[in-house]
């Protein structure tokens, strides 16, 4: 229909950056004079930090790096930016797995490390309001000091930040329990590229005024606008940790047990991980310890159930196993007895962090619907097998949260290509429309692979709305798209 | 700075509909070219339902009436429309209480009526997939058939549409527990005004593949595209339910109540509803029972403790009120022992059916800092009393979610003007950071006050989103902006 293509062709923006129209040198003396000298570093003053992330990507110097100290700095210096269509790409704790956060040699880099710190608690309204370059540990502890709890953790709390974390909209220990990132978020200000500043920090949990802007700048991995702080929701503090490691006879089983838990406990599980023999048996051998069932069984889960009340719920918990290993529903159980043989319990799932010294790792970070998880995983299995035989692969998952991790070790595939791994596993989604990145977003290293999971029309609306946002495509350029 | 001058400027664009470049008649003779005569009725084939919603708005008929049958039909309507830069309004089930899909006589309306039923339910998944039309309660029982809640509720329920309810960003009666409708959903398909069918019909709870389109749509009261599908989630069965009514010292004490009950159930607090005095007594009188206690108290809470296990959740929520009862931090408190015992306590709460007919009900749904609101309901009531002496008026709400609701009764102010009324209760949430609209919408009755809630750079943001994805302003115009 002549109507549509002409509407399609409207929202053909090109998002690419325009060329700069004032040279660097004089756009950083407009900064320098704007912000100070101190906030502004070029050359050897810029450290290694704000050259790569946790993909440990080549390391590249950008032009300048930028250290605001307030919303108002980033709000001045994003205008001067926009004024000379100076790319710019924001910068949290650089523990991202995409490499979102990683600068050319000719982008400016902005840190928002010097933008931080807990700025209230709001017991009452149970909020925590935060700057960006707080680091999640230090916004966890300040939860815990008031007796709330911070419903998201990751491993790398101790140095990412809560900009990049609500950026990218973050995953990570609880989501089957409370969400994601995004759902932590009650008010949010953020920076656009214009310097405008959006600030919505509002503490409530009902507010229909309007779009509901804080929802297109989360996940949005820094190309609408830059996150400076943030209300987030906080929690009560769940008293009572129980640990379980189960052995099932296969990926319905572990679906079945899922459901049934979940009918009994609602979101007190608090973990649900899903463990194939080939990633069990390997997180066995390289903890050094032995299994805690005598025979091998076709999958293995990890569970935590996590409640308010420590009188009785742990023999809840233990009960509800034993009715399932009676009625036949999972062949066998050990529940931790104590913190020590929850940790060995976790020590084999968090094997994952011998991976980077251990394999030549091809990591896998994908979604799909619950239901057809089991079915992937052996067809991904077999075709790898087809392929590549004699390969090494890893595969398991929070399928509560429908988040698979698959790693393949390269060094099990003499002189392989990681990009032909890659492709033919993502190829592997897109009949499934299964999604190329659960958590850890697509920054530089998915984008070719995005048109898998996202299609023309949904492309070209979020290439609409970026040009809206950012005009010059001064933002994060490269990334995403 | 002249910069952000400029940018500003950029984004100012005019968001009102640009004048039709194709006569009526002809639109609608392309219109009846592509979905066949019947779906495009005019004039006296124009039912009363297609008028006016809840808010019993003058009744309007407008210039014709949509009945598409199918995601494909709704795309080439608005194609069309988009051409022809026809103003099309989406219609639901017309339960809205702020104007939303109320049409003007120049307007199409576009009912998604006939576009209903559940599609899927996919219990590993925990998945609904439903048609827009489709009544709340209809997806409601589906989900109950198979095993599951879906945990959205609204009075509403036998007439609004799932459709209508994301439109809006739907509250009700769970939100304290389980979030609004945006936290229903997991995919949605939306088709945008140039007739782009966005389907994003993923089962993920975890997905970063680019920006989250479904939010952008959610609570956009059909400015942005008309949802025609969604993927909601669906929630294990909550087999016990405990109601109580509590007497309180006063909005602090209520606070510390809500914490405490939190801290030992989480979110099995499934209500949590505060009634203050004025509110209490003339919602006893209403119903024509007598109040449980037999003294008068500062405040009350109806409370709702919902949990999956039968056994003995209702001892465990008797004891924690008994033990709040010993230290003093209530005052007294009444449990249901019946079925018909808690209707009894809830029909206090719900005597709000009767307000439209025993009351001139100016009503208000704001929301507050959940720590703010005690002290608003009494400098409000004070402003109120001394502005207009002898004015009765009805304070109550959802505590837990931020949401105040205030009725006042235009009987008991003789000649008042509604909308002062109005104007002076918005104008006192400026300040504290509210919200003129907590769960309703802004729609067209609140669309002057919007700026209270929002601010300039706000609503600058949202026009730009606006005009980039509907260039020619045909998606209702005149609502929200």
């Amino acid at each position: 229909m002549t109507q549509n293509d002409n509407a399609r062709h409207d929202m053909n923006h090109d998002t690419q950056p325009q060329p700069c129209t004032a040279p660097l040198a004089a756009t950083l003396d407009v900064l320098r004079a704007a912000l100070g000298d101190d906030a502004v570093r070029v050359g050897e003053q810029i450290g290694e930090r704000a050259m790569t992330d946790w993909t440990r990507h080549d390391p590249t110097r950008p032009a300048a790096l930028l250290l605001p100290r307030t919303t108002d700095e980033v709000s001045r210096a994003l205008a001067i930016c926009h004024a000379a269509h100076q790319p710019v790409v924001p910068q949290g704790g650089m523990t991202g797995l995409a490499g979102g956060a990683i600068a050319r040699t000719t982008d400016i880099a902005l840190s928002l490390e010097r933008l931080n710190g807990v700025e209230e608690i709001d017991a009452a309204s149970a909020t925590l309001t935060v700057r960006a370059g707080t680091t999640l540990q230090s916004a966890q502890e300040a939860a815990a000091e008031a007796g709330f709890e911070l419903a998201l953790d990751l491993g790398a709390r101790g140095s990412c930040q809560i900009g990049g974390n609500l950026a990218t909209n973050a995953g990570g220990n609880r989501v089957i329990q409370s969400g994601t990132a995004r759902d932590q978020v009650l008010g949010l200000e953020v920076v656009l590229a214009n310097g405008d500043v959006l600030s919505s920090l509002g503490k409530m949990v009902k507010n229909n005024t309007g779009y509901d802007l804080k929802h297109w700048f989360i996940g949005s991995e820094g190309t609408l606008g830059v996150i400076t702080r943030a209300v987030l929701r906080l929690h009560p503090q769940r008293a009572a940790r129980h640990t379980a490691l189960v052995a099932l006879d296969g990926y319905d089983a572990a679906v079945n047990l899922l459901r049934r838990l979940s009918t009994r406990f609602g979101n007190d599980i608090g973990a649900f991980e899903i463990m194939w023999p080939d990633f069990y048996d390997f997180g066995v051998k390289l903890t050094g310890t032995r299994s805690p069932f005598d025979g091998a069984y076709p999958l293995y889960a990890l569970i935590e159930h996590a409640s308010f009340d420590s009188s009785d719920d742990g023999e809840r918990f233990a009960e509800a196993l034993s009715g399932a290993l009676e009625e036949g529903a999972i062949r066998d159980a050990v529940i931790a007895q104590s913190v020590a043989d929850a940790r060995a319990l976790w020590a084999i799932r968090e094997c994952t962090a011998e991976f980077p010294v251990r394999l030549d790792a091809i990591n896998f970070d994908v979604s799909l619907p619950i239901s057809v998880i089991g079915d992937f995983v052996e067809r991904c299995r077999a075709a790898l097998d087809e392929r590549w035989p004699g390969n090494e692969s890893y595969f398991f998952g929070h399928i509560g949260d429908s988040n698979l991790h698959v790693t393949v070790d390269g060094h099990s595939i003499p002189g392989v290509d990681h990009h032909a791994v890659y492709a033919f596993v993502y190829e592997m989604l897109g009949p499934l429309h299964g999604s190329v990145s659960a958590e850890h977003g697509i920054g530089l290293l998915k984008r070719e692979f995005l048109p898998i999971s996202r299609s023309p029309a949904e492309l070209a609306a979020m290439r609409a709305i970026k040009h809206a946002l950012d005009p010059h495509g001064i933002l994060n350029p490269g990334k995403l798209f």
